[in-house]
């Protein structure tokens, strides 16, 4: 059976927990554009004219807190799109893949809360950020081990 | 037949979009380093040694312009190539994913278009990111309630 | 036999190049929380808390630097990890595709090094720059002709 059959479970998994992760990172961008409404801040001239006393502004606190929690979701998420997958055709055990695809989109949602929705202190932010981070991380080294002779 | 077939016209569409999508992310690369050189504005002193009377800048409107038309484009296309990808394994009507893959891309061409190459007043960039934006949210939820099971 | 099957040394090829390539990204993620410390430069309130003397900034040179080389793997990497498994499934000469693969890891490896690690003058980022963004678009440009008629 190939590992990119649907009646593996693991690649099931994968599959639910990255369509999660892809709806979380356009709820960011819903964020952003609710933070940009309430704020009156705008990044270009023709947005204001939507909105009244609307100012283009770079450095509003709030919308720019919103912007990196997304920035630092491209930086994290697309990386697991791609490392998982490929950690799926290396057969892990199930129970142990599917900890880990929920481990990381756990992390992700919680960091996303904690860097823009309700800022809490540090280490909040550390910890949700890294215990995807180092999920990843292994997801990565355990690919490369098991493909090192295709370099 | 697996869904990844390329025998399934799903996914053969789902390639030679994600392919197009793929040369138009490369293609605001060229318009970033176009606009830098046309304004003479750059954002490492060693770049601008090539150019005679180039500077650094980090805030040029028409070179920031382009590059939120780029950082827009990573928000969202990344997410229709896993979501995409994986809505097909959900085997949709041919005719109906086609329809969603086509609208995506050519709502994202627009889309830099009217952001960065000829400037339009809103809502021609609202709706030139709505549309894609709600075809990948539709895929992504999609994709959940046909693998909720492998939650 | 499938392009995606494991058996296909391209395919397997593709896996650890992306997956080295994915460690490669999470890296830079390291350097930039490493030269935060360093520079004792933060993004946010919260994060000065942790280190004595720590102030938010935007402007520090050194971290926007390693924050530059960062985002541009952001704009290139994501475009291979799609656009080369796609390559794949054209039945590209193994010998060809692997060294397509190569040449894009090491050069977006040393991309990193002469931009953020030790930076050199150009031409030199505009060469590691340039090799993996025409590997990129060349790849591309054969899925599109070789799918064409899937539009």
């Amino acid at each position: 059976m190939s590992s990119f059959s649907l009646d593996n479970p693991v690649f099931r998994a994968y599959i639910v927990y990255s369509a999660i992760l892809a709806v979380k990172v356009l709820a960011m961008t819903l964020l952003t554009a609710m933070t940009r409404v309430i704020r009156g801040t705008f990044a270009n001239p023709e947005d204001t004219k939507m909105f009244k006393g609307a100012k283009v502004r770079y450095d509003d606190p709030a919308v720019e807190r919103v912007r990196r929690a997304h920035l630092n979701d491209l930086e994290n998420i697309p990386v697991f799109w791609v490392v998982a997958a490929l950690y799926v055709s290396t057969n892990p055990v199930a129970a142990w893949a599917t900890l880990l695809f929920r481990a990381f989109t756990l992390g992700r949602i919680l960091h996303s809360i904690v860097y823009a929705v309700v800022p809490l202190p540090q280490p909040a932010r550390a910890i949700a950020f890294g215990i995807p981070f180092l999920t990843t991380a292994y997801m990565g080294a355990q690919v490369i081990l098991y493909y090192i002779t295709a370099l």
